[in-house]
């Protein structure tokens, strides 16, 4: 939970119970329902980050049943609480599994573990309304433009908040057909009357399931009160059974932090082509080009430029950063003005200095470049510090890794590293130092030395010319 | 024609006639037209692929004119029969010029060479409809949403098979303006009806062109029957005339593809920017990214992820592999649990090996890693052989060419080769061998030993110092 | 002005005045509004060119105010004039800072410098109306799908030019709600009735602001003819207020640019992907696979293929060249049937030979190929010159830089440098030389020479046997 969020919207103690045990059987896969991905974490991880704005992490429960130790073990790291359902008999039974645990609180917020653009905002209207009305159960609903195949909410009348009913699409009579209001599953529950009718529910229906539905006509028969609240968006609600409706899920979330970024004044091109993760940040004025990808927690500064094909992973980046074209930036630090690409790696650990460049066919890993240093062509730079202002030319190898160990390299300021040189760690250049092209260098070299490790150059002329009459005569002959 | 579809529906001998003549003058282009590419192969080859499945290779005809001997060369390979019509004169009279060849056949189907979405189904339906019916001419009719253009179908009566006209555009009178069924184009002819009639088809008309269309009126006025069966999907029947229409049919395959396989449990994220082609294979559970490309016959093991940006052709990956970010795979094999990339190139003939790890800026050709070997970064692995558990290091080369021929390397098991060595091949280096980093490796290393080739490194302190002095003051006495 | 246009649609002298003060609140940038881009020129520029078709460019007055300097900069090589608008009191008091050096044209033409689709054909529709009705102010008008929030013209009746008043949304009455007809903001003036009424103009409004629109009242009161042009296509008037109006522009202007190119015989796959700019051109039967980039005045010979992820900005491309994935090539010319890429960047000054081969993770710079030269992996080729036939091997570096200068390499024609060599500029190969592989080259070498510079390769037998014994050793103890 959020500090802002519970201080600005006190609530009684409350549990949330996450539905997370089902199948997905038309998703046609062996991983679990929840555990597939949008928007860059898996859906479950979604309906948990949203739940614990309005609750503690020990107060969710999340009810797990198909691959209960995968999803148990994917979620581990949050905290909640699991509940095992070990049969799959429907969302009432469910929380008749739950029953213990939801013993000790007033109130419960029900929420589904696929439906995973649920807002923290909407739960909240959910939860006031419900303590506002007094009400034994309040179901969230919605609108969406095609409500077949849904449940539809009877209200007393369209403008009050009481609920007579809910009834299945195929049970709908009459004017009942003309009802959009859909049950989107998702309810706050009062908990003391839904223990008391909990093992009114029955499985006398098609599927022989106990479905949490059916407690909006046994609480409304028990002289209780259910109300309803409508979601502003629809699309809240939206829950996914196929692949299809999956990646179409996730689309829908890329594109609405796309718009949050634009609205902040940051230029994306092709918005719709781009991928960013919904924590990224970027200030104004920075332009994102088509292609793009932006994870995790990536962090960009103002007046940069991010060119297509290039993707960005749990980065800060300052301002006035370049990234051309086809780059991969993986938990590293680019400093103001720094320019890297096209086609750079910037593996873990990397730190770029101010106007620092790292070019076409580089990879760093735990490297730190300084300010205004250079990198530009076809190098490898792994565990290595370079200074200031040093330059490392084309085809540079630091060989960091002797088979067993890794090492360090450490570059001065001001330093030439010559072309197609190989530096074997660990190993320190001083300042001001300069290494011949194409040499191997093995131990250290001080400040304002040259070192050289090359052989001597020696020509036979002629002789590939011979060779080539040899080859030609070879030819003939065959 | 597949093994199967041969089975399942026994159709009588058959020949198929493919309209392939064509200019496509609005295509503004010297490519014939049934020679540009949708769905990653030239829209004849879907054709003839179509109709393969219904007839043997040696029983279809395609008519070609226009280009017709770079037509006939891109489709040697398929042993169809070709059939020049030297003047384009319209439909009717290619069949005119088919005249001997479909004389020995009952039946024939008459297919645009320009039409490729058509499947073996709809003709199936098509042929079976036009035997029930005795038939003598069956029309494939469709209702697109828009029908503006085409000519319609005048059938006796909405839920007769019977027609009575083909109606142009331009000749609809009164009630026929309702009409949305249109005429695909393509048709099953009894061929003892088509030849009595065909010498009666008329070029009277604004194009002085004979059209087979004419053939419906013909026959009815002769008391022959003209059935009419209509596609289940108008796109089907889908050509295209200008290039917009041609990349609009290549989305629509593609789109299908992916489609195809999400239902089969893979995860395409924004499938609609992905590149399938029709023959790829992919088990459930692999997660495919924005911007791939998975081209030819590539087969996709399960739980793979294949990232952004990377393409891979006629390739086999086994289950459990990564392919990283803007990588390309040509016709090679890679297996379970293999990571590869960002950025590598993966040329013919690759076998890249159990766990194996191919990193950034490597590029392997005819070459073959065994299980968990890994060469990570800025290499080139060509025409070799490197063992279980090797590591090569940054910047190595396998020398392959000699100017005049290719020579293989064989490196054993467990071997380390230091950054930067090049490997002159023919050569081996034995089990468990270690080239030290900065290397040229001429001659074979035995198993176990220390092979060096790199020259001493010689210092000279202050020399860097001088020369900055001295270029200093170069400047400032100029 | 294009010479065209001058001479085919000849006008009066006329300035064109260009709203350019904007801040562009909405976007919530720091960039003056029309210094945003789309379809990959500033806002601002469009309008200039599209401008300078119908006047000199000393002829035509940016009004700046917001950001002036910075405006200024980007636009101060194009030659128009600037009027500073030092406060932001509307059109009409931009209008009124301009009065000076209006005063000496018959006609002006009012255009928004945030209205970049804006085309030169129906601003000279728009002369010609306004010329031919001897009209004082004549709106371009248009009608979109949605008006809401514009103005609306009040014409006469709706089939004659004159208007009668422009009418804002809030204030519309009656009937006046169902006129689809909205103000642009563009318009032609005499200028003498203009400046006779100019100081008319009230800013009796809620933004206490002076707008041009309400000249048209002014003027129609004054017994002087007010006329209205409707464009044809809406889309020509539309500006941005948001950044996802402004990247909705750009797509706009990019897919007119694939369409363009498509209807001349260019293929290109998922159009909607490409980013094309609109100088570009590109011969027929050349296929653009999906996410290419075109960009500046880049031109493309016929029957090429330019696969995805590549980025080719101001180059000259042959025919028949194929640019494979991932390549970046940036001001250079690449001559018929040349082979490019994969992953190749062809950096400025680059010319690369007829039937040359530049492959993977190579880099050129000011590197002219020869026929038939390949290069085909990881090098780096700067300030060189490469003689026809000649084979670059694997992993050469051509050391061009001391420190200090850049250095020329002159590779002469069937030279073969073997893999992982270093050429240390300034340095000549000759003709048919051969340089070993690994060699470091510091001295010219001579036509048919063999050029080595390598150490000896050193073996220490059972070496890594007894350290890996020693380093199990060191572990059981420790």
């Amino acid at each position: 939970m959020s500090k802002e969020a519970k201080q600005e919207h006190p609530l009684p103690k409350l549990a949330v119970v996450i539905m997370a045990a089902g199948k997905g059987t038309r998703l046609k896969s062996r991983r679990p329902k929840v555990l597939h991905e949008v928007g860059g974490k898996p859906l479950l991880s979604h309906v948990i980050g949203t739940a614990a704005r309005l609750a503690e992490n020990s107060d969710i429960y999340a009810i797990i049943g198909h691959e209960a130790e995968r999803v148990r073990a994917a979620m581990a790291s949050t905290g909640v609480q699991f509940i095992e359902q070990k049969e799959q008999r429907g969302t009432g039974h469910a929380i008749q599994c739950a029953r213990e645990a939801i013993a000790g609180y007033e109130h419960i917020l029900v929420l589904s573990g696929d439906v995973p653009l649920i807002t923290a905002d909407t739960l909240q209207h959910l939860m006031t309304l419900h303590l506002a009305e007094g009400a034994a159960m309040t179901i969230l609903t919605a609108t969406p433009e095609d409500p077949a195949g849904y449940g539809r909410v009877i209200r007393r009348s369209p403008d009050r908040s009481d609920v007579d009913a809910i009834v299945e699409q195929k049970a709908l009579k009459g004017e009942q057909h003309s009802i959009r209001e859909i049950n989107s599953g998702i309810y706050a529950f009062k908990v003391a009357p839904l223990l008391k009718y909990l093992d009114k529910l029955s499985n006398d229906n098609s599927h022989r399931e106990f479905y949490l539905t059916d407690m909006a006509a046994h609480l409304h028969t028990g002289g209780e009160k259910v109300a309803a609240l409508k979601a502003e968006e629809a699309v809240e609600v939206l829950g996914a059974n196929t692949i299809a409706e999956l990646v179409a899920l996730d689309a829908n979330l890329r594109m609405a932090t796309a718009r949050r970024l634009m609205a902040g004044g940051v230029t994306i091109f092709r918005p719709e082509t781009c991928v960013i993760d919904a924590e990224v940040e970027v200030e104004p004025d920075t332009i994102i080009e088509p292609f793009v990808q932006l994870l995790g927690k990536t962090r960009i500064g103002a007046e940069c430029r991010i060119r297509s094909y290039s993707v960005i992973e749990n980065c800060t980046l300052g301002a006035d950063v370049v990234v051309l074209q086809s780059c991969v930036l993986t938990e590293s630090v680019v400093s103001d003005s720094a320019r890297i690409g096209p086609f750079a790696r910037i593996r873990p650990g990397s730190e770029i200095g101010q106007e620092a460049h790292v070019g076409n066919f580089v990879e760093t890993k735990k490297a730190k470049l300084g300010k205004g240093a250079k990198a530009n062509h076809l190098t490898y730079i792994g565990d290595a510090e370079v200074g200031a202002g040093s330059n490392i030319g084309a085809g540079v190898i630091t060989c960091n890794y002797d088979g067993v160990h890794k090492h360090l390299t450490r570059i001065g300021q001001k330093v030439f590293v010559g072309s197609d040189s190989t530096l074997v760690a660990p190993i320190e250049i001083g300042d001001g130092a300069y290494i011949g092209a194409g040499s191997c260098i093995t131990r250290d070299v001080p400040s304002g030395a040259l070192a050289v490790g090359r052989s001597r150059q020696v020509v036979k002329e002629g002789w590939a010319v011979a060779r080539h009459a040899a080859m030609e005569k070879m030819k003939s002959t065959s």
